[in-house]
């Protein structure tokens, strides 16, 4: 008998292991019925649907407003109803400029003009479908036309004028060109205008994504030289969507804005262009040799400017009102049809978008159509499950904001869950969103194995974590760390309106880390790329399916909808520790700083034969009072640890079980407030925000950490107040959860 | 009355801050005539005649062995001599390598020819000077005609090669290309041969101090295109010098190793080359990318290789000897000529050398005529004064060695200190040296001006430090720092061997940090350049004669000389802080380490399409017995208390004042371990010396420290005991030198 042994441990490990899965919101009994629905589920997915559909649906431009745009959302529409959706079309009729004129010379001292665009190269067959491309530009540029001097502004971030005021340079009445990087690209003409500049150029620095990172397209996966980065420049942490109607849905007959007074929309001209547009621009500026970390990979010594070189920018766009159509498909949920686990990704791009969006796409796609085969083996959602696919998302979140504008009323009452993706590729898991949802998701990678290696594509994202940590201390602490960690969400993508508008618990999933390149929003996104640098047999599309479609199914059957508030409640304490640190730091580094000033140390230590304006002495950093905060916080711990042990046991309440699930998925609603975040109140979140300049980059608890970054004391005090009243109420919610769990 | 005070307190300022200073070593009374000493001095210190020396010396090329450095050590020579001192040339016979076939090709997978010539310039007057020139070389290269496929190696340090390790690339049998920087060059072909490899060659990246610093000479400083670095890569941390005679002077009979068994010389070519010569090699090669930090500022994508490109070189020397000319200029000291307080500065180049070394050395001339001004107003110095102008330092330090060599018996005897400057700019005061000599130089620094802000260039340092600390923390403790500290010296002046090879108390000194340039070595360092980009009207010469002069005449007539035992035994003890803390950090790291390479983490992190080898475990880190270092320490600690106690009043003993000035300046010969450094005997300094892997770059408690970074703990630990009762014989001498003070 003991011979045997081992082999028997051998042999049921594989089961064992299966066996002990618990996923949490099931009793073991509906968790063996739902992993093995999944085992089923993985068995649908089909790598070739991928190609076939990617092929197809990248194979000519689809951007907002373009026909192949709209015959792609009929082609999904009908895909969606032959796997037994309730699929539909809705579309918005919003505003998008398209560029009517666009030019850029250098008029002095010597002259230039930019190409402004990409040429196509014979081994990417879509490259080269002229016509139907947009050409290069910033969508919600101003129209104009200006010339000026040139200044060089690093990134365009607050702090880069900062260090240009040291050097003595103003960008009032200049055109500044800035790089891609440091911050979402809307920032950077946004803080140009805020300083008076009159015109904006963003390019592409080889050292970004070009050359410097690997050998350039078509040889490699890298930009080429005249390659550009379109984007959209819209002032989108004030608010996304259409501009001429914020907060409610773009229909027919809503009530718009006139254009001159939508907020998010800049006043100055604004073009992206190819670094070999801006060597001979960058390389005739004058003035200072740019501060070292300013510097890219340019073969030319950067100066700052102003000085020497002149350019002139005209910019003229046709402010047009297009078709903005969504496909929404619905599958009926058995037990729980008003409760709705919603799952977009957007399918416009700017050109082609291969792998923005259609990489996501048409993992999205594989998965409803897995489903569907799910329930023609009689299995069937207890909740209802919308899959999504939106139009407009390039040029600023619209599809979605539209949507979740226009069915907001619903939405809170029904929504579940939104979760997200968008362009996927080889590599790695990059799983954010609301911290609820962490233990769901560390279940749900735990369960998806990465198609590499073989391990979880959970334990290959710990091993990144680990192996990538800056020093053996936090190695040491990765390698303790067992459990996926959700990033917090800033914006980006369409999971915005959802989850920052509305407060609904989102995530956003994806892969990648491994397919790197320089196609981004350029035509050479193109399906010839895709498989030769991304994610050549969609083997990561499929874990794409697997991960999201694994999410989105546990939350529709759960019993017991798997939230955790304890995790959230741990994530948001660990920022208090942050925003207090960032006033402590704050108050320490200007009292230094202000010495250093007082004392010239600073002129002292500067080359006199450099212009230096050392900067003024800031006021001295407050104390502020946390303690709303801290009792908020306190109470908070409170009452998701008395929450999670009554949920230890994974069983499921005898009444109210529809009410519990109601307060489950509706809590984090208690986390908006109702008067916005300061001066921009689309965004309600408490918790999560894009920064406002930051961007995509997410801010945490926004108000008060944008309040001690702006030093505006008071609002910092007033937001500190605002944020504990909303976890107040949150807490609330998880006590009435509770009371419900102990009365079974 | 009243209203007169503050008129009165202004006017008093000024006169009392002179009478406030305290010059240590001095009574009160002997501190004001030094004082007004170094009035005069100062005032005869005359810019123009740097200006004209410069232009003399650096008018052709001088280097070792050429015609023109024999004429400039005569000409100096005469000038000494019509200042009052007793002026000699000392001459040695020593080995030194120039370029007879110099022939570098990629032969594959296309063809390109390297230059390996700089261009000369038409705003450059010496430049086309082309038959006098060193061509451009690497001195002490072996001969070789190598072909191989090339290897990128970054720097070409040992981590460098780590790093290839993980990324299966072995450069035996190959060729490597490092770039220049991250180490002194001559540990690059070094490492390189250590690896295995045939040939090496050494760029000036772009990134270094080419168009990425700045514009490009002749329109800025920079270095251009074609510009080439020279320079020695003798295995100087073995020995310096002539590499025939370690350990003694290379006089005419002096007893010679044969070559081929001299240990610090190399085994394979190497060959300096510009960045337009490597550019074409680098865009050849094959392999992987490059990591992030390994990457240039050149236009193209870095590989590694190897494969595809494949180079030629082809190398070969005339082996010859050649005179090596040191000026040696005394002035008998009055009261104790026995005591040298020795003063020196190269006159050798690499080609015209204005900044490096000429700029320092007219700052030395002009020092020496303004003391032998000072002299004839009846000053005289009580200590003997030398002033050395050596030859031969580019090669190897080898006029200084071969000297220091030849005469060290005298010299332990009679050395107090040896003052060292070489190539000297605009900006800032850097001092290095012995820490005994931190007091002195601090009020050396607090009694000189900043020519371009009118305040004290220690406080001018002080206020440098203190503006570019890295974080808040850092600048608060930099800005309560008001004391100048002296940096550890490692090597690449001729300080080395005085300090290194005998532990005489030396100091090594310059200006500079505002005047940078890419002149480095190359035809461009000349006077052209020199008084465009860095001391244009020898503002910084004239400060540096004032730092240098104070610092040797103050020495040269103390009463009891300024050594400040306490601060060196701080020093030490920080060093002893770092060293404890690297093995703490060493066995924290290993530990984590292994535990990562144990649960495969890297390799799960890693990308399955780019080969990686995963690094195989280090042995546990032990603990060391430190304990004899710290007793040794807590030892010196009370003794240099004592002293410094006894010392507080600056009071002069009566009796045997020249008994405690020998022990006072030959203390630091106690810290030499007759044994030398592990596999380098002539490096006998046991508290610092240049690192066996830096180079130029210092190693504190060098045998501990060393012992430590490679692993070899056994070493570690006789080394920490070697160290100790090197302190402790020290330690001894500050207690004898207490005991006279005691007396009196």
């Amino acid at each position: 008998m003991r011979k045997l042994l081992p082999l028997l441990v051998l042999l049921s490990f594989a089961a064992a292991q299966a066996q002990q899965k618990t996923l949490s919101g099931y009793t073991k009994e509906a968790a063996e019925r739902q992993l093995s629905a999944e085992e089923k589920f993985d068995s649908y997915l089909t790598p070739t649907n991928l190609d076939t559909w990617m092929k197809r649906l990248a194979g000519r431009p689809h951007h907002l407003g373009s026909a192949y745009g709209k015959q792609n959302a009929e082609y999904m529409r009908d895909l969606f109803k032959s796997w037994g959706y309730d699929a539909q079309i809705e579309t918005y009729k919003v505003l998008f400029p398209t560029p009517k004129v666009r030019q850029l010379e250098l008029v002095g001292p010597t002259r230039f003009t930019a190409k402004l665009t990409e040429p196509a190269f014979k081994e990417d067959a879509t490259s080269g479908q002229v016509k139907e491309q947009l050409p290069t530009y910033n969508a919600w540029s101003a129209d104009g036309d200006v010339t000026a001097e040139l200044v060089f502004v690093n990134y365009g971030v607050p702090a880069d004028y900062d260090q240009l005021e040291r050097m003595g340079i103003d960008v009032k009445g200049k055109i500044v060109i800035a790089k891609y990087g440091g911050s979402w690209r809307g920032i950077k003409p946004k803080v140009a205008q805020e300083h008076g500049a009159i015109g904006c150029l963003i390019y592409s620095d080889p050292e970004g994504d070009g050359y410097y990172q690997g050998d350039v397209y078509p040889k490699g996966s890298f930009r080429p030289y005249q390659g550009v980065q379109r984007g959209s420049v819209q002032d989108m942490p004030i608010y996304p969507g259409d501009p001429l109607t914020p907060g409610v849905g773009a229909t027919e007959d809503a009530k718009r804005l006139d254009r001159k007074v939508a907020t998010n929309l800049l006043k100055i001209p604004v073009q992206p262009i190819s670094y070999a547009d801006a060597q001979p621009l960058l390389a005739a500026l004058g003035g200072p040799v740019a501060p070292e970390g300013w510097r890219g990979a340019l073969p030319i010594t950067y100066h700052v400017g102003p000085g020497a070189a002149k350019v002139h920018l005209k910019l003229s766009f046709d402010w047009k009102m297009v078709d903005c159509h969504n496909v929404i498909a619905k599958l009926q949920g058995s037990e729980l049809p008003d409760q709705w686990v919603v799952r977009g990704n957007h399918h416009d791009a700017w050109v082609n978008g291969a792998n923005d969006p259609i990489s996501g796409m048409v993992a999205l796609m594989e998965e409803a159509r897995a489903v569907g085969e799910l329930v023609k083996t009689g299995w069937k959602p207890k909740r209802t499950l919308i899959y999504c696919a939106w139009d407009g998302e390039e040029p600023s979140l619209i599809g979605s904001t539209e949507w979740v504008e226009h069915h907001a009323a619903e939405l809170q009452q029904k929504a579940v869950a939104y979760i997200n993706s968008d362009s996927n590729g080889r590599g790695f898991l990059d799983a954010g969103g609301s911290h609820t949802l962490e233990t769901l998701m560390d279940e749900v990678s735990r369960d998806v194995a990465d198609p590499q290696t073989g391990i979880s594509v959970r334990d290959r994202q710990l091993a990144y974590r680990a192996a990538n940590a800056p020093n053996a201390k936090a190695k040491k602490d990765a390698l303790d760390q067992r459990k996926l960690t959700l990033d917090a969400l800033g914006s980006g993508s369409d999971y915005s309106p959802f989850f920052q508008h509305l407060a609904i618990p989102s995530l956003n999933l994806g892969y990648g880390g491994e397919d790197n390149g320089g196609e981004y929003h350029s035509i050479y996104d193109s399906y010839d790329m895709y498989v030769r640098f991304k994610d050549p047999k969609f083997a990561y599309g499929i874990a794409l399916a697997k991960t999201a479609g694994r999410a989105t199914l546990r939350l529709a059957n759960a019993e017991v909808l798997p939230f955790d508030f304890k995790a959230f409640y741990k994530t948001v304490n660990g920022y208090m520790g942050e925003v207090t640190a960032l006033l402590d730091n704050l108050r320490e580094s200007t009292a230094v700083e202000n010495q250093l000033i007082q004392n010239k140390t600073y002129v002292l230590a500067s080359d006199p034969n450099i212009k230096y304006i050392p900067p003024t002495p800031k006021d001295a950093v407050p104390f502020l009072n946390f303690s709303a905060l801290q009792n908020a916080l306190a109470g908070l711990e409170k009452a998701t640890t008395l929450f999670a042990d009554l949920r230890a046991a994974n069983t499921v309440p005898n009444t109210n079980l529809k009410q519990l699930n109601e307060i489950l998925y509706r809590a984090e609603q208690k986390l908006m407030a109702d008067t916005g975040l300061p001066r921009r109140t689309w965004y309600r979140h408490t918790i999560y925000a894009p920064g406002f300049y930051t961007g995509y980059g997410v801010k945490t608890l926004p108000g008060v950490r944008e309040g001690i970054e702006q030093r505006t004391w008071q609002e910092a005090q007033e937001q500190i107040d605002i944020a504990a009243k909303a976890l107040e109420r949150y807490t609330k919610e998880v006590e009435a959860a509770s009371r419900i769990l102990m009365m079974r």
